[in-house]
């Protein structure tokens, strides 16, 4: 019953791989349009609380940016700043947030794949920053380069994703001064997908912009968002130099960040949830302001995503309602403020792709989309905290993102789906399998997950009992087969493999 | 990290069933208030669109009650009743619907576990009806007695649920004739917990009833709800004579029925969304009004739940899209009828209980709960499209239904809980654990479930690699092993005991 294996199943894959050759196999356009409400769980009693209350903490405790020129760009713009520390009146704060767009498009080598981030659109990228990686064999070991290429293409043919990502894993096996040049070329080549710049030091940035001006050209670039970066804040209450200075190439450039704090509740803020919330809007806001210092308008997406942390252990905890909670605050509070943002994804605690990392996956992903999230970073691959990136869980949550997906696609209610001449045809007592409504919606119906089973216990015992996890991994590899890279001009192939050659010369690495 | 197995765990749990020997181990009073908006994804011109199809269904392609005295009531009424078709005018539904309250309560032998069905309170119940088990092997077998009994024990000490069920798996090694008897004894004698009646015969209903008069005693039978039973529609459009037989039964005996049609989208109704809405409104809706007309006032729950069949094969697929929207849906249409609502729970298609069945339950319980679901029927232990119970799963399930509890039930957004004294005390760049607001919070904030997984890869490995599914059996034997039943007045006991063994005689079984 499932389809990941089987004559019939390798022989289609083989008819679409030849179909699609000239095009590379990518999925396609893949917009996802939320046609549903966004759920307003909080209250805006509750909000206005919040934002009262990050205002007190940006007016009085203050925030610290660990970085001179950010300094004295909030001294020009008539902050209190005294050492790092930084006091930003809420008048200043509001007025550098509306010049925050709501909504941009974020482009793509494939002009059908460009994104736009806000509005009813919804991009997914896959997880971010995982130093381990959960291979085909399902055993973990250290992230190496042909993972990240792996996984980069598992994106390009995932139905459920529309952003290419960033450092999916780590490639451990590149040196750490080269790696944002080559994740930067590996998801050019391999993809035809919008994707993530570099964040660990500014003149990476400046590398991966230099890289896109080879890809897009110069004057596209100068006038297009190419990238969005992923900062985060050091939490709490603490942008540090790296960030910022990361923050600032990319404003400068016009290119798009996510400005997401770290939050881990009740470590890194207060344990209880409303302190939680006020911490995170100002450190999202404060940066964001400070974006717009740097260059008015940057485009910028406003984060909110968090985990607990185990008042036992002190371990942290992806999945708890405070999670969830924070993600739906975070949707209404981006709302409030007019910005785009990021939430949630197929996050878990999990060291397996086991039960355990579904229940946590799928509470934290619902919450993002029902939650209005515009952006969903980690939306497949994640285990362990995000310690390592799974091959299996991979293919396990963009499949069931394509359910969530389908869900915030709402459903029609015109006069043909609601089938009046079926019921006249099949009336009380009989079945529709064949009816003539039937026949006609056949093609456009119900999604069957590749990686889930639907058949008898019979034939599942059968076909060797195998769990979704070991299924998954087998279709990664079944998927992997039929990759073929989108096309790419030689001459800007060459352009990049040779930028990439000469500055690591100069990096020495 | 996790506290399934562990010295201090077993002293813990040793501990706490000495304390609460005298008054059974329960998990205590279980009520489950909703402090959160229900979740509207469906706008009302489309709510409208479903009620005008539904009421088109039953006045114009009509409805089949396949049984004579319903068939006379109808009549009576006034609707036009031809064979067993039945044709409902929209006023007269209505006008009936309008007589069914919109809450009620369902008293337990522990007046204290009484549950209030309705309004913001939620009641989640086991999963109901499978013939196989998922023992404490993890392997798969015919139900028994026993598995009966073990799982009535685990939901009395899950502090998850506050109901008990009916059967939670079917004891196949008891005649079915005498099933209703020991299944009611079962539940009566090992919880304290609300419970359900026996739908598959009217005078099976009849021996549910006496029991209870013995339980309760007659004249509080008389006057109060003691059971909430569950009849299913045999959809399209047809109630059939056993389900309505029960339905006159518990009606008449002004006890509670959730009135569940049985929705496979695309095979027991139209393949289209609208149209399998409409059609569940119509079924439901057309129950509700009769139980109106056997007894006006006669407490009803309205049940929107189904699966969706896979066009390919034929397969029922439990977390669909549709089958979450159908959740949404529903909670809103129950809404607008002043009816409490059935929705949803941990259902899966899976066979075991992975990665699958989690994703699977997770959606399909997060739809039941932030839809505004009432009455959460499979809240634990479903597998398989509902034809196993499994014990391990059963555990992981009530674990993460306590996380969507406390979202449910929201978040404080006082003074004390935006906690600007910890962020005085700790300020930018700190770190909040040992502040004193944590302090005063360690206690009450953040729940870990038992089941997950929390530490390090490095001690997930040496503790044995177990996923979550066998820690979860693990932890249904060590529950089990701390089990004590509540108190029961030996007259009583031995009053339901005498009834039992005469009835067996009387039916000779």
């Amino acid at each position: 019953m499932t389809t990941v294996s089987g004559r019939r199943g390798r022989a289609a894959r083989k008819r679409a791989r030849t179909e699609s050759r000239a095009a590379g196999t990518g999925a396609g356009a893949g917009i996802f349009r939320r046609r549903i409400p966004a759920y307003d769980m909080v209250t805006s009693a509750v909000l206005d609380a919040v934002h009262t209350q990050s205002m007190a903490l940006l007016e009085s405790i203050g925030i610290d940016f660990r970085d001179a020129p950010a300094l004295s760009a909030w001294r020009d713009a008539g902050a209190d700043v005294r050492a790092e520390r930084v006091r930003i009146p809420e008048a200043l704060l509001m007025e550098l947030i509306a010049l925050a767009p709501s909504q941009y498009v974020q482009q793509a080598r494939n002009p059908a794949r460009a994104v736009s981030v806000g509005g009813d659109n919804m991009v997914f990228s896959p997880v971010y920053g995982p130093p381990f990686v959960i291979g085909f064999d399902g055993v973990r070991r250290y992230a190496e380069m042909e993972d990240l290429e792996a996984f980069i293409k598992l994106a390009y043919l995932a139905p459920a994703l529309n952003h290419s990502g960033g450092p999916i894993c780590e490639p451990v096996d590149v040196p750490v001064a080269a790696r944002h040049l080559e994740i930067t070329f590996a998801h050019m080549r391999l993809s035809d997908m919008p994707f993530m710049g570099s964040v660990t030091a500014g003149e990476r940035g400046l590398d991966c912009l230099e890289m896109c001006r080879i890809l897009f050209g110069e004057e596209f670039v100068a006038s297009n968002v190419v990238m969005t970066s992923l900062v985060n804040c050091n939490s709490p209450l603490v942008w540090d130099a790296t960030m910022l200075e990361s923050l600032r190439v990319y404003a400068e450039a016009g290119q798009a960040m996510i400005i997401a704090p770290f939050l881990m509740q009740g470590a890194s803020t207060p344990s209880t949830m409303a302190a939680a919330l006020a911490q995170n809007n100002a450190e999202a806001l404060a940066a964001i302001a400070y974006a717009q210092l740097v260059r008015p308008g940057a485009p910028v997406v406003y984060g909110c995503s968090g985990t607990t942390v185990s008042m036992q252990s002190g371990a942290p905890m992806n999945a708890s309602a405070e999670a969830q909670f924070l993600a739906y605050a975070g949707g209404a509070l981006g709302r409030r403020y007019g910005l785009p943002t990021r939430l949630g994804g197929m996050r878990t605690s999990s060291p397996t792709p086991d039960a355990q990392a579904a229940y946590e996956s799928s509470q934290s992903m619902l919450a993002a989309i029902l939650a209005g999230g515009h952006f969903i970073v980690h939306s497949a691959g994640w285990l362990e905290g995000g310690l390592s990136a799974c091959f299996g869980k991979f293919m396990m949550d963009t499949d069931q993102a394509i359910i969530l997906q389908r869900l915030a696609g709402g459903f029609e209610a015109n006069d043909e789906c609601f089938a009046h001449d079926a019921f006249e045809e099949v009336g009380p007592g009989g079945q529709f399998f064949g009816c003539a409504h039937t026949q006609r919606h056949f093609e456009d119906i119900f999604f069957m997950p590749e990686t889930s089973y639907f058949g008898t216990y019979e034939q599942w015992e059968l076909e060797g009992q195998r769990d979704a996890a070991t299924r998954a991994r087998q279709l990664a590899r079944n998927k992997l087969e039929g990759y073929d890279a989108p096309p790419m001009d030689s001459s800007v192939y060459e352009a990049l493999a040779d930028f990439v050659a000469r500055r690591r010369r100069e990096l020495g690495c």
